[in-house]
């Protein structure tokens, strides 16, 4: 049981972007911070960016900063966006081929429980994991100090 | 977010096993209800059998029953057996690459969802999911009625 890359590589962004709320942060810096694929990266701020979580500006000197106060991101909401189904048993799905599924009460708790689990993610936002700049490591950004869109 | 294919199985073997406690259920049987690989279904008896939660015996005339009542089966304390390290997050592995890692509370917020999940889980067990066998779809058993060993 684990979340999909996506949700970790989404909370981390959301970090980066978190500890330098006086500038845009660059796809390349976040990039090279984290040592994500360039692919997924692009994808995840998209999503975030979308839902208003980020806000992005395109071009050469563009960027992305976060689009709400830390305090208004709750981590259950960003899992939201960014675990594809959460279909934890395969009969969670409509295209479930397991043959007892017309019966079977196992959806019914393990959906009980995922409400617990994310009730929890609910109660905690980003801004109780903030951390300082210099806790990514040492990171020059490719551009120097870039206003805010 | 899912649970592994292993606790979904699990599961399953469990359900099946619990719908014939008369007689001993075979792996070919279980294989052909549910079409999963016998590789899996072999690994799967195997740590239950390990665990006590099934009995199984060897040889033309084995199969497996359960080795407690539905009742005393705990759901959470299956999945602790088929799930192999609940690393939710990657930077549950002490292998993390993550460079946030060591100041990084994301583990602790998440580790107190997935004991809520798990306090869920742990307050139901098998017996609240009993099915018939005709539930299961109809299975010949490859051998005629069996006693328990």
């Amino acid at each position: 049981m684990r979340l999909t890359m996506m949700s970790d590589y989404a909370l981390r962004v959301l970090l980066f972007a978190a500890a330098h709320p006086e500038r845009l942060v660059t796809i390349d810096e976040t990039q090279e911070t984290f040592g994500m694929s360039r692919g997924h990266l692009m994808k995840i701020v998209g999503v975030l960016a979308g839902a208003g979580i980020l806000r992005s500006q395109r071009g050469r000197a563009g960027g992305f900063t976060l689009g709400r106060s830390p305090a208004e991101i709750r981590l259950g909401d960003v899992l939201r966006m960014t675990e594809p189904d959460f279909e934890m048993v395969e009969c969670f799905s409509p295209a479930s081929a397991c043959n007892i599924a017309p019966v079977c009460r196992l959806p019914v708790i393990v959906s009980e429980a995922l409400g617990a689990f994310m009730a929890v993610m609910d109660r905690h936002s980003l801004a109780e994991l903030l951390i300082r700049p210099q806790d990514f490591g040492a990171v020059a950004p490719r551009h120097s100090e870039r206003p805010l869109p």
